[in-house]
Order: structure tokens, then C-alpha cells, then sequence
């Protein structure tokens, strides 16, 4: 009759919990953490997983924003169910509710298509262009010269690699400028939707349980990548054929246990780990507390104007919950920094590295951290302009005429030296977003967010007001016969505008096309002074961060890059937490979690055959020995952050034993600091997942056509 | 700078964890329990747990309601900080307030008067009276009979005992009739005030964190029994010389870990383990709801009639605190209840036990299960109208005037025959208690709660509300007049109506003198019939226990009675809980969880003092080697409940290192049903008691006046 239960028996003193699992690693520098990982009990080598044409890196992919992988010979991709909602979504109809009903295809032939924007990248090719994106920069270019340079070579290197519209090239910037690396990815754009479980146990927990533990979701699913009959992406055609990749991951049900080894790769999309003391309090005491405010008054403006009318509150749903979540996070880096003094850490750090500079920085520039400390300055000023600026332009309408307008400046320039996201490779994401629009969009609501954004713009401090900037916006009074007289709202009308020449838009009546137009070179001023300010932050944080590399590597340290969407891997281990004391949280949940969850309200309703196949204790193979049931999410030390879902979690030899997706509450400080204590990425036991489309999905299919090592009886 | 986490790195199985550590035994029954007590660790022999005149059960005393145990040869005292509240209050002021500030007497003539209600019951003897008390009852005769002689019977045998006013004798029921001992105690009436920390030690958390984990309260306090010189109890005398007591504990300070065995002496008051399915059914689904509703419409009425008023609000603080508390304790209950079907495990064992009855019950008395399910109905049928008729006389002035009536009445008996409770014996509490009323009352508050009681039980049911009563209550309308012209709110002119005769009751105009004596035979119709109940109860209930301790010796299993306040012995280990699925809480906390939660607002000030010891990290010799810091509060699986507070907290070797003081909310259940997954009784750690004394309040003379081992270095 009892129950098992979690028991911490031993307590470890100060030194053993003192594991820093910290780094998302360049797959090229694992070899240089190689006792690191034989330490945690990884056995694969350092140097297999450094090398991106072997198993297991070869079976991951990204796609685009989240991360995945192989796992068959024939395209199988595993990612997470909110990663291939879209997929999910544009397939789903009141009466075929793929959303609520899951979706299962039994053959190839049920698959059913992913659409435009279900994408997946196949990392080909990575080189290191550094050396052609800095030759010969010379160090008295203004920063606005230099940055457009470099923009313009990482261009020239793109266009170069992206031969036909197969491959999609990038040229990130890593450690701000002082590494460039141009990464060659095959795109298939046939990509179909193969299974996905119920958003009630996709999403279970739904927005309640974002970034909290305890936590039982299974955010999982299933798509497949497709090619044509030559092996080479092609346009969605019922003659394309599964793609045949290098590599797929094996699967483990052997499952893990507290304390085990994880390694997870993937591709997370933006980090602040490098930030000084100065940054970190200023987001800690200006830019989070403004956008808390900002985003919560926008949050009860939306609330408001759709109150009543349940079609809008639908169309807004989706912004509400982009806003939540942008929210949770902000609000999460302040109780993070409210409970931890990281600006105070940070001031030892820079300390201790200023000392070390003084005495062993001499061959480097002169001056370095004197100009760092001015560049820096000028950021974070700007920034609260660039702020400013998106109070006043915070209305969709304005939003689609100044990228319209835009559009038809940059077509007139040649191809390669229009601005990044308006050379013709960007046209079809331009016309898809402006497309996507009418999902999430109603004219009063727009009118009354934009109302409300202005009110705020107007009681900002007058010198983080954009200079001139004020005469130019719409008096409040105008704004509901500007938008009751723009034709912007209309979808046809809106994509209507695109290849038209900047005289129309001069000559339009449009209310918005003309606040657009006028407020033109206003923005210009904040972007080139932006340029500027990036042009000598990629001229001085590289040689900052040369600097503190030396210095890490005097004391034996690597120094990982901040993310930048592109893979990377960490390890840890399997572990609890304590986010107070006398409480310990993890690492496992369980099935029997979910009943105690559940509800007949959304987003704790349970589907009938998971509730029944619970509580029949039907658990086979997937029952874990310790925990007497069925694992359903679990936490590790990784280093993760968003970009991360999706992720393939590996046991120590390499096998798929978990989905990353989501961390807590408390890790949500990672992103600036990254404290071992308390940060926790959170994962789906693949053992729940198989459990899944064994008792209750009957995705036997699948579960035949990956190789899947069941534990010894 | 890592803090160590208590990391649950085993996962223990279902075998494993199926450890039941119920069981509130009679010290006598220990020696049964032997090889449990060998099984969890302790060393100390089960034989000498059973001796109440041997070490260490000679050192536990009784505070009456409270627990506590001698920890030096010169009556020094250790109990809670909430039992010793009362003397700190009393001799606390605004100038000298020691309520905030702690108390300390650094020599004895520094010792302040515990005052009337500061008493110390030391168990002198333990005789077993069953005979005496049952001898030659006929089954023939009425419940009424039955419970009748016996209670006079009861009242021979605790007058016979009671030679002087220095002893206090009792003949409680166990298994509520089946056996009966007779407990005569030294009753020491001269106990002082030693040391008190500040409340914003002794009670950190306050009511928020009552029944609450994480939790960090300092609950403890110190008295010191005085006896005359002639070493026997006598009035407060400054010739009083400190009592010698038996024995005393020895304090250890060398800490506990995680799954060590403890023992947990005191005197539980009171639980209801064996009642039957039906019992719990009617308890959850009738008796409790509606308790929770009427005890919250009151607290909203006292909140309502206090507002504005910080005075009266202050009176009511009191009655507040109390109410609230068996508010949370009956919803914890039903919370319980919830989410354990607790009323279907009772199914299962009843019909087991029906079962087995059927088969080996011969001998004993014919449908004796019949008649079992007939008396119980009867019971909780009666409790209804019980509970009707504390509505209807839901007021202060009319309980001080049915007592006063009462006592008229009885005392035209002789003393024998009197009621219990309104004997010379108990005249003076009876005194005190209509003293004490003036520091919680305020005449329009009670008008309010009682004209909002007597709404509550016009919408009841009318076949709970005893016959007749309706006619008998004052219309609403006319509570305010009653109220104003009662005198009974003086209590100088309530005291003086002690000794008067009943016909002065019958002539007085005072309205509630007036009700009391209009009501006095409806209420005697439903105390006859209680006898009646409590008299067939007592015949039946004896006779089921006593098939069911067969029933459980047949399976070689010992059963102790419920908690009568009788001193109890209870075992367990240090353990940690899992309230819900991927948590766990416990089992230590420690000084920094102070910190978390301090804030500027009370419960949650935290002492300056304080504050800076453990900034400070002055851990000294009480630091935990492996939680590298100060404990605060543990938690145990020993079997505990109310009375319990301030019961001695035992190692493996008897020696002190806890006190109890509370236990968890999902523990509440278990004056039901002991689920020993989730009961967890909450102690305070003896080393954060020590440390207090040392680093904090400057205890040293006590400190040096205990026995205190200390850890080896």
C-alpha cells in the first residue's frame, strides 16, 4: 500500500555539491573538458563528440528556434510537442482536433504536411571565416564603418555558400566578434507531422506550469523529414521520399537515475554569462523593472479590450501567452538577482580579472577596459532610447507599414548590400509573417494597445526620449480614425504593399503607411547610432574577451561563448535542488503526479486512457525499479536556455534518454549567471514518452521503426 | 560559496519505506515492541521505557495540556515556548515586555511567577483499577445507569487518592472502557519563569506557518518547579527551595542525521483511530463541513464586530488564534480526507476484521457487532443535536451564567455525587476561568456572535435542534437590551454569584441568568441522554476492542489505545516527506531558512542578535558537519498529537536533542488514520536551542546547570 518516495538519506557537506555544471560548449572544445566528463561518468569520447560528421552529433538538427534529432534511418525527428505545435495547429479542424485528440500517423501516407514554417536544418559544413570577416579592419573606422563592413563580408560569405535554396548559410558572431564561423545547413522544407500526444499531455500544466517543478508533461512529438527521389531538399511533393540521414540516435528505456550522467546538445539561442557588474545592474534596476511594467500594463490593456468578445481573447491568446512567458522570465532574472547579490559576485570576478589584466594585460591594446567601460556606457544609454522608441511604435499596423517601407527602400539598393532580413532570401519569412498577422490581430485592440504605449512613451524621463521623436507620433485623440482609415488591417491589401516603390508610400493616404514614412529617419538615427555602438562593442568586447580567455587559461579554465543559436553541448548529471530551505525539489515526477493534478479544468485535464492506464498500473517495461512507477520528467545540472527544446538528452554512451524542455523557476538567472546550486533544466523521461505510445497512443509503428534498447528483465 | 543541499541521492523501494512507525504505546507496552525498537536503532532497553520510576520516563512531566521534561536535579524545566506562553504574558508590560524581548533570569532570585495556570504534574504512581471500576455491572442496567456508577465509582477512587491538595489523581478510560488506571501525580504549584526567547524566536512564522514546512520556530522555554522546604508541593513562597525531581535528562548536542531513531515521550491528548467507516463518512461528509462553516462565519463576525477597534480586536486576538486553529486542523482534516480515501481503507480492515469476527468471535458477546453499529449511529445522531445546541448557546454571558447555575445546583449534592468538573476540587479553576474571561471579552462582540449563532441555528435542520429549544431562545431582536442590562459582563459581580442557591438564580432578573436557568432542563434532557450513549458506548465499545486486540494478536500485532492524555511513548526516525509528486520536504532546516524568510513584518522578524549570529556564521560547536550549519526544526515519524507539545525529543540512549511542537498539515489526518508516508510530527533541533542560549541570549548560567553532551571534536 505505501507509495515509494524520494528519500535524501545522505547530506553532502560544502565541497561535493560544489560541481559546476556550467557551459554550453563548441562541440570542437569537449576535448579539452575530457576529465570533467570522465569525472561525471561520461564514456563516450571527448573527442567522437567533437566531431560533427560522427555519432551522435550528425542526429542533431535544429528547427529554427527549437531543437531535435534522429532517431531512424528514415528522417524520424524527435522534438518537443511546442515545438511542432504549428505543425500541429494548421492540420487541426473542430472536427479532426489534432490539437486536444493528438495525431497519430499509422503509415507513411497519413503523415500530414508540416507547412512553411516546419523547417529542418541539417548542419553540413562549419569553417571558421574569422580571418575573412576581420582582415584588415583598421582600428580607425568608426564604429558604425566597421560594423557595416563586417555585416557586409558575413554577407558576401553567405551568398557565397548559399548556392541554391537547399542550404541555408550564417555567419554568427561568437564571443561578440571575436570568432566567426559560417555554418552551412541543408533545408528541408518537407517536413511532416508524424505524432503528437495530446496538448493534455503535451502541454499539461499548460501556462501554470511554465518554468515549475514539480512538473509532468509530456512535450514531445514526432515529425519526418522528406527529400526528393535525388536525395537533395525539394518542395512538398507526394514524390519526395523519407530523408536518409548520416546518423540517428539510438534509444535507451534503461532509464536513469539520481546522480547519472547526462550529456544534451542542441541549439541555445542567447546568453549574457560575459555581462560587467554595470550591466547587471542596470537590467536589474532599470530596463527588467521598465519591461515588467510595460509588458504587464500591455498584458491588462489586451485583457481589457478583448474582454467580452471571446474571438478576440482567442486571437490574443497567443500574444498573451508570448507576453506571459517574456514576463515570467523578466520577473524570474529579478527575484533571481533579488535573491542572489550576482552584481556583487560579478564585482569580485572583475575585479580579480582587473588585477590580473594590470600586471599581465601589457601586450595587449591600451586602454582596453577604459574603453570597454565608455562603450558599454553608450549601450546601455541607448538602449533606454531604443526602449523609448518601442513604446511609440507599439501598434501592428505600424509595425507592418515600417517593414514595408522599408522593404521598398532596401529593393532599391543591390541585393547584397540591403540591410539583414530584407535581401530577397528574407522575402518569403517577410510575407509569411505579414501573413500570419491576421491570427492575432483586431483593429480596437491595436488602437487601444498603441493608446496606451504612447501614454507610456509620454511619461518616460525626457532624455531617454529619442530626439525629435515626440512632435512625430499621432495625438492620442487621432488614433481610432487612423485606424478605422488604414487599410493596413486587411491582409491582401497589407501584402498588396510589398513590391511597391518608396514614392507610393510617400504618396500614400494611409494613416500608418504615413506615420511610417514620417518617422523613417528618426529610426534611422537610432540604428546607425546602434551601429555604431555594435561596430565598437565587436571591435572592444573581443579583445575583452581575449583577455579574460588568457586569464581563464592561466588558472586551467575554458571559456565557452555567450549562445548564439548555434550547437552546442553540455553535461551534468541527474539532480534534486533545494530553492529554500527544508525543501528539496526532484529530480524525478511520476504518472501518479498527474493524477494528483488533475482537474476537470484546462490545463490539468487528464485523457481518459492515460488516467485509466495509471491507474490500472499497467507501467510493463517503463517502470522504474526505484521509483515503483512510470518516470515522467526529470531534472539535471545541464546548462540550457531557450532554443534548448527539443534538445536530445543522452545517457553516458550516447542514447536518447530525455527531451529537454523547460528549466525552473529559479534557473531562469542563467541566463546572466549561472549558479550550480540552484539551476535545473527540466526533461521528458523518454521512458514516459515510450510509455505513451505504448499503453495509451498505440504508436507501435514507431516505437518498431526506432532502435530502442529495452532494459534487461 | 556553495550552500550544501540535502540531496535525496537513494531511491528507497516499496518494501523499504513501508516502515509504520504508529502507535502512541502505554509505556508498559513497550517490551512487546522490542525487537521494533531494536529494528530502528535504539539501544536503550524496552524494559526500562516501561518503568515510569527509572530514567528516563521518571524525568517527563505533564504541564496539563502540555508536555515537558526536568533536564537538571534542581527542577529546571524544558517545554515549549507556546505551553510556557501564559507565564511569559503575565509578567510581561509594555516597559518590561517580554514577550518581544525574551526573558532570561540569570540567577534564581531573577525567577518570575509562572502565576495559577503554571502547574507541574509529576506521575508518582500508576495503579490498574479496571476491577474496582467495572466490578459486578449488570448488562441489564440503562446506559444512563451504567455511565452514572461508573463515574461515581471514578470519583471514589480519585477522592480516596486525593489526600492533600499537593496530589492530583485521575481514572482515565482506555480503549475507552476496557481498562482503566488510576494516575496520581504530584501537583507542583509553584513554578517560575527561567528563560523565554523573544516570541520572534519561540513563535517565528506565527500562525502562517502554524501546521507549516519549511519551518524555522524557536519553541522553547524554560520553568523550574519549587517545592516547599519540606521537598512537597506548596503555595508560591519566596522560602520555596527548587524540587529534586527523580531524574533528568541529559542533553545531547551531538545531533542527529537523516533516518536516525528517535523516542518521543509526553502526553498526547486525544485520537480517534478506530472509529468505524461510518464514523469517518459522517465525520467528513456532515460533522466537519459543517464545523468549518460555523467556525468560519464566526471568525468573520469577530473580525467584523473588532474592526475599527485595535482594543477589542487585541481581546479577541486570543479566541481568534484558537478558532483559526482548529479552523486549520479541520480542514486539514477534510483536506486529508480527499485526498486519501480514508473512509475505504477502513472499509477493507472492518470487513477483514468482521471477517475474522465471524469465525473466532464466538466467545464472545452475541451480536456485538449489531449492537456496535446501533450505538454509533445513535453517537453520531446525538453529536448533531450536540452540535445545534452549541450554536444556540453560543455566548460568553450565557456560559458564565449556565455555569454558575450549574455549580448552584450541584452543590446542594454531596460532593461525591456531584458532577465532574463541579467539585470542591475543581472549584478553582472554575473561578479562574470566569476571571479569565474579562482579558476576551467585549459585551457587543458577544452580542454579535451570538445573534449570528442563533441565525446559524434557525436554518438547521429541524430534527437536529433539540426538541423544544426553539421556543426557549431570545429573539434576536432582543440580544442587544440582554446584553446591555446583564451584569454578568462585570466580573467582580459574575464571581460573586459563586455560592449562591438556586432559587437566586430562579429570582434574578439579569436576562442570561434568566436564560441559563429557562434552558437548564433541555440541556439536562441532552446530557441524560449523552449518559444514556456514553453508558451503552462504554459497554460496547469495549467488547469490539477487545475482538479487535484478539483480531490483531492473531497476527502477532499489538494495539495501543487512543490518546487520553495519559503519558504515551512514541518511536520513529528523523525522515523526510513527499507531500506531493517530485518533492520533498525535510527533514532539517536550518538558520540561514531564518534569513529567507525575514522581512520587516511580523511573524517574520527576525531578532538583530539573531540576525547577526548567522551572518556572522558564529556556529560554533553546534554547526552540522554535514549540513555545514545550525539546525532549526527536524522532522520525525513518530506518532504524536495535540498535548504532545513540548514533549522530549530523544536519541537512540534517551538522551534529549528535540522538542516537539507541532506537525505538518498532511499529517492533520492522522488523529484519524496514521498514513506513515506523509505524518511527519516537527521538532525543534536541541542544538539550535543550545546555540541560542549561547551565541544569542547569553543562557550561560543554564547551560552550565544542565548536563550537556557535547559533540567530540
Amino acid at each position: 500500500m505505501f507509495k515509494s518516495i524520494v528519500l535524501p538519506v545522505v547530506l553532502l557537506g560544502v565541497a561535493t555539491t560544489a560541481v559546476a555544471d556550467e557551459g554550453q560548449w563548441q562541440p570542437h572544445q569537449l576535448p579539452q573538458l575530457k576529465s570533467e566528463l570522465k569525472r561525471i561518468g561520461i564514456t563516450m569520447p571527448a573527442e567522437k563528440l567533437a566531431d560533427l560528421t560522427r555519432h551522435p552529433m550528425s542526429a542533431m538538427v535544429s528547427l529554427g528556434g527549437c531543437s531535435a534529432s534522429f532517431v531512424s534511418p528514415n528522417g524520424l525527428v524527435v522534438t518537443n510537442h511546442h515545438c511542432a505545435y504549428g505543425a500541429i495547429q494548421r492540420n487541426s479542424t473542430p472536427e479532426k482536433n489534432y490539437i486536444i485528440n493528438g495525431f497519430l500517423a499509422k503509415t507513411r501516407a497519413e503523415e500530414l504536411p508540416g507547412g512553411p514554417n516546419t523547417l529542418v536544418y541539417v548542419t553540413e559544413k562549419l569553417e571558421n571565416v574569422t580571418e575573412r570577416v576581420l582582415k584588415g579592419l583598421s582600428p580607425s573606422m568608426s564604429g558604425r564603418e566597421r560594423h557595416e563592413l563586417v555585416e557586409s563580408r558575413i554577407k558576401a560569405l553567405v551568398a557565397e555558400c548559399e548556392t541554391d535554396k537547399s542550404v541555408r548559410c550564417s555567419v554568427p558572431a561568437f564571443h561578440r566578434g571575436l570568432e566567426y564561423y559560417r555554418i552551412k545547413q541543408l533545408m528541408i522544407r518537407d517536413v511532416r507531422l508524424v505524432y503528437a500526444p495530446s496538448d493534455r499531455i503535451g502541454n499539461f500544466g499548460g501556462d501554470i506550469d511554465n518554468y515549475e517543478w514539480p512538473r509532468q508533461t509530456g512535450d514531445y512529438s514526432f515529425l519526418r523529414a522528406y527529400v526528393g527521389p535525388d536525395g537533395r531538399p525539394a518542395d512538398p511533393s507526394p514524390n519526395n521520399v523519407p530523408y536518409k540521414s548520416k546518423d540517428f540516435l539510438v534509444v535507451s528505456a534503461e532509464g536513469l537515475k539520481n546522480g547519472d550522467p547526462i550529456l544534451l546538445a542542441g541549439y541555445p539561442g542567447r546568453t549574457s554569462r560575459y555581462k560587467l557588474p554595470s550591466e547587471i545592474r542596470f537590467a536589474r534596476d532599470v530596463d527588467f523593472p521598465a519591461k515588467v511594467d510595460s509588458i504587464t500594463a500591455d498584458l491588462s490593456v489586451i485583457s481589457a479590450a478583448t474582454m467580452g468578445n471571446p474571438a478576440w481573447d482567442v486571437r490574443y491568446a497567443s500574444v498573451a501567452k508570448s507576453l506571459n512567458n517574456v514576463l515570467k522570465k523578466t520577473q524570474g532574472l529579478l527575484d533571481g538577482f533579488a535573491r542572489k547579490d550576482i552584481a556583487a559576485i560579478k564585482d569580485v570576478q572583475d575585479a580579480e580579472f582587473r588585477a590580473w589584466h594590470k600586471q599581465h594585460g601589457a601586450n595587449g591594446p591600451k586602454n582596453l577596459l577604459a574603453e570597454l567601460d565608455t562603450v558599454i556606457a553608450q549601450d546601455m544609454a541607448q538602449s533606454r532610447q531604443e526602449a523609448a522608441w518601442l513604446e511609440a511604435t507599439h501598434s501592428d499596423l505600424l509595425r507592418s507599414a515600417r517593414t514595408l517601407y522599408r522593404l521598398a527602400l532596401e529593393r532599391q539598393k543591390p541585393d547584397a548590400q540591403r540591410e539583414t532580413g530584407y535581401q530577397e532570401r528574407d522575402l518569403s519569412f517577410i510575407k509569411a509573417r505579414l501573413t500570419r498577422l491576421e491570427q492575432s490581430f483586431v483593429p480596437s485592440v491595436d488602437e487601444a494597445r498603441y493608446g496606451a504605449a504612447l501614454a507610456r512613451y509620454a511619461r518616460l524621463d525626457a532624455k531617454v526620449r529619442p530626439q525629435g521623436l515626440d512632435a512625430l507620433l499621432p495625438a492620442p485623440a487621432a488614433l481610432n480614425a487612423m485606424v478605422k482609415s488604414s487599410e493596413l488591417g486587411d491582409t491582401a491589401k497589407r501584402l498588396a504593399w510589398i513590391g511597391k516603390d518608396p514614392e507610393a508610400f510617400r504618396k500614400s493616404n494611409d494613416p500608418f503607411i504615413q506615420l511610417a514614412v514620417r518617422l523613417h529617419d528618426t529610426g534611422m538615427v537610432l540604428e546607425n547610432r546602434r551601429s555604431e555602438i555594435d561596430g565598437n562593442l565587436e571591435r572592444v568586447i573581443p579583445q575583452y574577451m581575449s583577455a579574460v580567455i588568457a586569464w581563464k587559461k592561466s588558472q586551467g579554465k575554458p571559456v565557452y561563448p555567450d549562445a548564439n543559436s548555434t550547437l552546442r553541448v553540455t553535461y551534468g548529471t541527474v539532480a534534486p535542488y533545494s530553492p529554500r530551505d527544508g525543501l528539496v525539489k526532484g529530480p524525478f515526477t511520476t504518472v501518479e503526479g498527474i493524477v494528483e493534478k488533475a482537474t476537470s479544468k484546462d490545463p490539468f485535464i487528464v485523457p481518459a486512457p492515460l488516467l485509466e492506464a495509471i491507474k490500472q498500473k499497467r507501467y510493463g517495461v517503463f517502470k522504474d525499479a526505484a521509483l515503483g512507477t512510470v518516470p515522467v520528467n526529470f531534472l539535471s545540472s545541464a546548462d540550457t536556455t531557450g532554443g534548448n527544446s527539443g534538445s536530445a538528452v543522452m545517457n553516458k554512451r550516447g542514447e536518447l534518454v530525455g527531451l529537454n524542455f523547460d528549466s525552473t523557476y529559479e534557473s531562469i538567472t542563467k541566463d546572466w549567471y549561472f549558479d550550480s546550486e540552484i539551476t535545473r533544466a527540466i526533461h521528458v523521461d523518454i521512458r514516459y514518452m515510450l510509455w505513451l505510445m505504448k499503453e495509451v497512443d498505440g504508436a507501435d509503428n514507431l516505437l518498431k521503426e526506432m532502435t530502442i534498447k529495452y532494459p534487461k528483465k
